[in-house]
């Protein structure tokens, strides 16, 4: 993909991301677009906490769900829509970092349905000391709207 | 279970939801603690919208996810904490309503595993002209940790 | 729905059902077969074992996963084909008894996507001392391949 | 790991698959064993079929299920048993060819709990022109109960 077209690509679902109200109150940020891949990220703070202090599962199951959707949407012709048909996340330990990344990538892209997996990664300190820890694992599937289609899944 | 039993129990669950930071940051109400049964709340507003405006299935997910635990809560011995294993969401319909309801029920309460169902409904209107429809539907595994376990599961 | 109706869909979801070769390996039964409702029974036996002796669950699967296809299926426009696109079950508890029922209810029928509730029941003894104890639950989505569809989803 | 300890660690593997007589009706085989990876295989035939000739969503499903509890049972202290919690498969294309492989790796390994990724494969043709499909991926989380433990999950 030229860099031009994942410039494209990027502007693309950062506009419909920059509409979803909620990654905007949780503070989740588009990290990374491409064909079949996004990045969401999402920085600890209290507003975002279970009853022990992590981040909740549903604010890492939030960046997941949408990072999983925008990853599906890549694949789509212009002008379509995607929705969450349904998705499923083990979680695998808690996420004690400074912050999380929700990686979402497309395992099969067809006309009609799309299928993703999703990471979601703990992440404590910078640079060369960093730390990554997988604490959440999933799967989803999205339905692709085309452009004149009615919506009636 | 009598009704200071029940007071009780609402009492231990609405002490824990208030310590999540999310629920409050989203705006969500423990409504309902039963013993096996939790209904959590959520007001639509802006702040918690997907691209189209509807309630973001991030949103929707966060309380299902936390009355599902707390519905596990209820079941366990006192001083135990719960831990989500994973859980599993169909996503039905928009929720196009005014607000949403989560509502948990246990449907296996072992030692170690609980099994709950998740509901979520989006409800539009009060009194006899209320409308209420599924929208989401899932199951989800909840770990106890016991009082003196040391949570590594 | 009038006897006969519902006698001609028994009929054309017993003339799928015996094109599968796994349920005749297995041995399962098409029992029940309404709108959006069937059960498939099946009877323990050492060749359906796990290692412990009980049903494996591979097999309450297999039964599981069809009954939710043609419960789907009875939903669907005569000429019309279901695929299984996904689902995901809770094992609750060991399947001890003598045989398996598995019982799948449409809570979604969309034009392309149906969602169905998966339940497999196991039995011991018959008549008013009949034991019915629930060891699955599951949830599963098809896809409705319309009669001049070209079935790439 | 040591050739002597790999051989070892398949024996016990093996002894058990034995017992599964479903793995045998189904004709599968324990085609490799290492820590925290198992794979089973399984030939094509009428007997394993869905309703369009191709191998049944059951089938594939069993071998998975099965895949996913060994890899899980190569992690657990000698002694302890595997019980399977819950399982998540997406199908993604028709298992099509002339064999199909479960290759299940466990992903967190935990003294409790364990997860799995799930992923099948159908195969057609040998040798250099062989084709290999991803035709389901799935997670799955097992239940390590110790040598002493009550089995009361």
């Amino acid at each position: 993909m030229s860099d031009v077209t994942k410039a494209d690509l990027h502007a693309r679902i950062q506009t419909s991301f920059e509409k979803q109200g909620l990654m905007k109150l949780l503070g989740a940020e588009l990290l990374e677009v491409e064909r079949g891949r996004v990045v969401i990220g999402l920085r600890a703070r209290p507003e975002l906490s279970q009853q022990h202090g992590f981040m909740h599962a549903g604010a890492t199951g939030a960046i997941a769900d949408s990072a999983g959707g925008y990853a599906a949407l890549t694949m789509f012709p212009p002008g379509a829509e995607v929705l969450s048909v349904e998705y499923k996340l083990n979680l695998l330990a808690p996420s004690a970092g400074d912050r999380a990344e929700a990686v979402a990538k497309v395992v099969r892209a067809g006309r009609t349905l799309t299928v993703c997996t999703l990471e979601v990664y703990s992440l404590k300190g910078e640079g060369p000391t960093e730390e990554r820890k997988l604490v959440a694992l999933g799967q989803q599937t999205l339905y692709c709207v085309q452009p004149k289609d009615d919506e009636s899944r």
